[in-house]
């Protein structure tokens, strides 16, 4: 993971906090240590046992270092989303690029939506938990769909954007957007039932009927 | 509302609770009088600022009455999200009675849920919130899925049920669950953009897709 530079700027409005002191001129490389080690700790235990002093140790710093970057475990938490939602993008934008057809282009998103579900899948499950967390920017969940939005607007609007006016495309990419997110946690909840080809297939063949009916109404 | 006389078989796992007397012959009616006084008062002004003494006050009860009930504000919720869906279940398969065709159907098992939906707008929106609450039975939101997928596969499973397999049916009512919940909060959000007709026709709009699409497969 390659952390950005910037301050964060979504954070929870409400939970466990402490005051503390603001730095004039915080560390970026101090913080995206405490994220990469956060990030670390999350895959190999998942997110609710986590402990600020674990989350500082592996990291080489002190909780009082901890507590100079972020007010407590929800705004660590926050923050990882807000850096995770901004690969992602980047990421499922990436493998997009050079595919030879509208469909293969839609596959290779899905794939590589799916791979980063099950690479980050416990930080994926709490997020699915946690995610309606109320930030700065509104509820944490809904601020990441308009993130994801920005980049699935343009592709339904290329395929039926003659056929769906603005708020029509709106609702369709919420519903992708919803569908999407839905079926891969039920897939990491059932995975003894439900293979990774079988889920891509289904929202692949439903995406599909969705895009195909709608041309034709 | 009228709540069942069981009692609570759902309780949240973690937050807030007190070391709490049992009582040994609970009486349904008072539990029923806690709940619906919690239900009247999260209509007037949403639950997150509601206060236990209010909810005790307005049932014409004591405070101390009410933790003979309930252990504290999440078991509140989440027993009356119990008693919701238990009534939204029968509600929903009572609207889809003497339907004249399969549309209709599912054109009156919609409308009475956005009827729900905006009848108990501020609960429904904290659900939203808080419906990924950890119980006993696990995730709130999960389960609530679970109960309404119960009514909702013998719907697709005449209509698709010759063209795909249980696991895809499965999948299948999956995906209609999320989008019109979704899509339901989407519009209490942003009512100012979408009317409920539009929500209304383009859910059922993007449902027929999807059946037409995976029957012709």
């Amino acid at each position: 993971m390659i952390f950005t530079m910037e301050p964060p700027k979504v954070k929870p409005v409400a939970g466990v906090r402490r005051q503390r002191r603001k730095l004039r001129t915080p560390n970026p490389e101090v913080r995206g240590r405490l994220l990469q080690a956060a990030g670390e700790l999350i895959l190999e235990r998942g997110f609710p046992s986590l402990r600020i002093d674990e989350i500082a140790e592996r990291a080489g710093l002190s909780v009082g270092t901890f507590y100079l970057y972020f007010e407590g475990k929800d705004e660590l938490f926050t923050s990882l989303v807000v850096e995770q939602t901004r690969l992602l993008r980047e990421r499922l934008n990436r493998a997009m690029e050079g595919a030879a057809s509208r469909a293969e282009r839609g596959a290779r998103r899905l794939d590589a939506y799916l791979d980063f579900v099950e690479e980050t899948e416990p930080g994926f499950k709490h997020y699915l938990r946690a995610g309606s967390m109320e930030t700065t920017v509104g509820d944490l969940s809904t601020w990441a769909f308009t993130e994801h939005a920005q980049d699935v607007l343009p592709i339904v609007e290329e395929i039926v954007g003659d056929k769906l006016d603005p708020a029509e495309l709106e609702l369709l990419v919420q519903a992708n957007l919803a569908v999407t997110q839905h079926l891969a946690g039920y897939w990491l909840e059932h995975k003894d039932r439900f293979s990774r080809a079988r889920i891509q297939k289904f929202i692949q063949d439903v995406t599909a009927a969705v895009l195909v009916g709608l041309r034709s109404r």
